[in-house]
């Protein structure tokens, strides 16, 4: 059997591991031979790519980043041709199969693919965690450990100068960043894209927190949009969706906080550090299981399913599954904090 | 309502997030009056208490150890006075009821006070990892965590040397830190208690690594056990169960595995670093959320059940599912490192 | 000998263990009364203060921020009446002068309460490292590894997308943070305030990098100067001295690197998450030492000083020489980075 | 000029950041050529080496051990054939000169050579610190921050349970790293190879830290030794120079502890992961500099010398200055952390 696999989409911690995972089980142990195509479908249009084998991902899986590269060059591009045109690059590299690695959007690919007849198994990544069909995906708790930490910091300068830190964190759609790390972190206040609030509900919450003596820590989502804000839109540069026209939502926040209840108040944007360097130890386990179960599942033959973490095990489930809707943070998990609130 | 919590056993990264959320949940929101009992059953024997209100708990979630201290006193001694003395104690507190946060044999004596007739709460903790009707407990991913920066740390100064690292971990009747720190780390060598394995057979795999021209790296559980190791441990300090005498199984190895394979072996025993200090985020939102199900559990009167994580959701179990056997890594979860050995 | 103290200024890891050697040294060891002042001069002013004693610093050299809040209230402002106010509560309170922890603003303020004949002791804490008089100040290493570690995983999600990531760290006046976290991190272009560039040596340098088949990694100081930008500014909200309008000098360059080499550049600003939470062990010992310097100089009546790192010594030197001018980096200093660029 | 580089000794963080400064000033800038032996003097007898340019050195500023492996063969040894041996090896290799980077041992070895009349320049490496001649080593900063995260992981679990914690870390004949990790992690006991105690007066200590309601943690340098102990080393193994026999002397402590205090002790021996894994950005920058400074000392003929750091200029000393004699902890620094004893 030969095999390629290739990243598309935002980078993640542990896709190294995965990648190992994938070609220790698939070379070492199932036999087949494999490629990695390099900067994701781009790399099969520009036939670009490299032998994977145990001495090219060697010592690999404590490293961020891919060793593969990524881009967002779709398939269904002119230049890649669509199915057709993958079918055939296929052909002319005598692959049997491919393995995706992506988020969200990739695995909706992967799954137009395999319903074109290419055998094509997805394998999960996406910091965020909005991936259905999946209890986590790798990169989540890399993302989440990174924030925390930065809010353990964020905290005590905030306390020392009795200010409002708001922390802008990634989760565009969904948001399981800023849920978990502000429950890990002990935030006062957290805003999610999932549940819109109105300026007043957040300015309450944090005047409530200063009441009882503590130096508010907001932690919000960078999809987390503020009801019925027309006029303040339009002093502090919101679209008409409610979202900052330039900078974080959190450079937005921070002075409409600070001018509503006159606590001195500092916006701070994580950004990219979330999605780079060393992995967490869970997310390089989960990693390299899921690289070794899509070899499983190559093996198999189980094509147009997804790699899926459930519980201890991992499975797999249908790719239309897996992309039939976004995983949001629900009600009842929102609520879990909320008591952390006002 | 008025409820009684106190931490039995070993201490384990994430004990004061779990005190936090219960509290937050139980006194904040449902209305209970909560105290907490000094150094586990001894602050029940010697009347040793606290309050716990949202000020007791302010801030305490990112810290290591507990609030509450713990000790290995049992309420089955004679000070104790058994479920008898238990009972009597509760009615002249007032206590509607009991959350005991614990590992296995907490759980254990929990679900022995609560067939008689005692309203127990059990709240998981181990860094072991060990209890079944549980994914996981927190403080395992703080451990793992900590092991797997050790790993990454020995195998540096292993390849400069062109030494082979032997990192003896937490685990004395289940492998899992070795195991989810082995994959994570890369460690070439994973021996855990569930699977003695003979001192050739350790020497073969070291041996093949060298040969790949890497620098062994082995990780063992501290309840590893070598096979037929008779003469061996007449000159290492084998007790009969070919368990160390003196020092960790990594004290064993190392020398031999030297003497046999010719490559210069250095053992490292991690010890306490392992279950102190700064919890993960991951072990942070677990034992938050173990917090709040907690109080929830007792607000619903599930009494003689444990709180538990499944996939995502919180549930509670019987106890007597919990404690019912211990859960050991199983043949499959052992086979999908076995790609890295030798 | 009764002797107050107070933090002025921004805060800086490293506070907590400074104050904590003082009182160590001071009240156990010498036999001080000491009382610490709430919020700086605030504190002073409106009466504000605890008393310290072993017991009030015991278990705080680890955690950031200060237990003495800070302020930047002023003793030359009307409330505070200037030098005669300040004599006039430091009668009141009976205390034989001042311990004041703080930067460039504070030691200024206290050379002049010094000259106009108060007992003031400067002992000096920045994270810019910009003092003069000092070889180091506390908190400057904890922000360097924190930039650092941002350097770390910015550069493999940089690298797997093949983009241009401009980190922007602290550093207004001089750029102590970026030089050394630029170093440490390998960055391959370095812009500090010391050294206005052009936007077109800039992206000479980011091209260069880009050549040699690398991920361009820029570290800029806050405070940098794009040389001659009019009409730039103009489009990308540079103010008449080149400072960017709103956001920060990251969020100015990116968009130009993009623009002219058509590399895909990505700007983070890290912000707040510089200043605070566990210092590194460095600043501990910095910290800890200058802390039990101060209390010695204050026992020897070196008033008018302040507390100096020479080589591995601690000593005093005359406030007026560590006021005298900014430290800023030196053209060597910067030479030697140099030829990591382009 | 064609120089060659080897490592010798024990392996430090910050090896491959001095490798890659001294390369990149060299080679880029100064135009040498460079070239890196395998396993130190190993690699010079057996001819076994690595051109150094850019591209070798690429990105691994970061990384733990040396991408030159080390060993302890000595240039003395038979098969080197000491400095004649090594002066015919150079002109096999066309080598104007040498740089050897190394602890104690490997600059006397420097010394010697160059006395011999071979160009040699020392670049100092160890994580002791106890190098004379130089404020500081890199790797040391290293060490001391993983010995101290550990402290502040054992402080909380010897909280949790009333326990004395005894912590040995590494120092065989210099206590710095005790020294300082004791100092920034707040022990309430630090025991160096510099001042031998009793058990009397350790215990003492000891007690008197418990009188006060805490939980001491003792941090102990391998090489100190306990005094007047005859009867106990018979117990507890220790030899005639009051050494553990087996075993770190950590594990001979924490039973006498436990025996003559009541109080339950555990000891940790920290070992090998002291001197493995990501340098910390102080060690980076202290090592890139001292790579650079040593290129420049080639450059400028400064045979015979090692690259030091006075304050923050990195300067040249002769090598006979730096081995004259071992660096100790002075009375005067250890007398500063005996205000936290007792």
């Amino acid at each position: 059997m030969r095999i390629g696999m290739l990243v598309s989409g935002g980078d993640c911690p542990g896709l190294n591991a995965a990648i190992r995972g994938a070609v220790l089980r698939g070379v070492d142990v199932l036999g087949f031979e494999m490629i990695g195509f390099i900067d994701g479908w781009r790399g099969v249009i520009e036939d670009n790519w490299i032998p994977l084998d145990r001495r090219a991902v060697r010592g690999i899986s404590p490293l961020g980043g891919t060793i593969l590269g990524t881009s967002r060059v779709s398939p269904f591009s002119d230049e890649a041709g669509g199915a057709e045109g993958i079918k055939r690059r296929m052909a002319e590299l005598e692959l049997d199969g491919l393995i995706t690695i992506g988020g969200n959007g990739t695995q909706t690919v992967a799954m137009m693919l395999s319903e074109a007849g290419i055998p094509v198994l997805g394998l999960p990544k996406t910091i965020d965690n909005d991936l259905d069909g999946t209890d986590f995906t790798f990169g989540f708790d890399t993302a989440v450990s990174i924030a925390t930490e930065a809010i353990d910091r964020l905290r005590t300068t905030g306390e020392s100068h009795r200010r409002c830190m708001v922390l802008e964190v990634m989760g565009r759609d969904a948001g399981w960043i800023a849920l978990h790390a502000g429950m890990a972190g002990g935030a006062q206040v957290i805003l999610l894209p999932e549940f819109p609030e109105s300026v007043e509900q957040v300015c309450t919450w944090v005047e409530s927190v200063r009441d009882r003596g503590r130096s508010p820590l907001v932690v919000v989502a960078e999809g987390f949009r503020l009801e019925g804000m027309d006029s303040v839109s339009t002093r502090a540069g919101l679209d008409g969706f409610g979202r900052p026209r330039l900078g974080g939502i959190a450079e937005v926040l921070a002075p409409i906080i600070e001018e509503r209840t006159g606590i001195e108040s500092r916006a701070t944007v994580l950004g990219h550090v979330q999605r780079g360097g060393v992995p967490t130890a869970f997310d390089r386990v989960l990693a390299t299981r899921a690289g070794i179960k899509a070899a499983d599942a190559v093996q198999a033959g189980e094509w147009g399913t997804m790699v899926s973490l459930r519980g201890n095990e991992m499975e797999t489930v249908p790719l239309s599954d897996a992309v039939d809707k976004l995983k949001s943070v629900p009600e009842s998990r929102y609520e879990e904090v909320r008591l952390l609130f006002g």
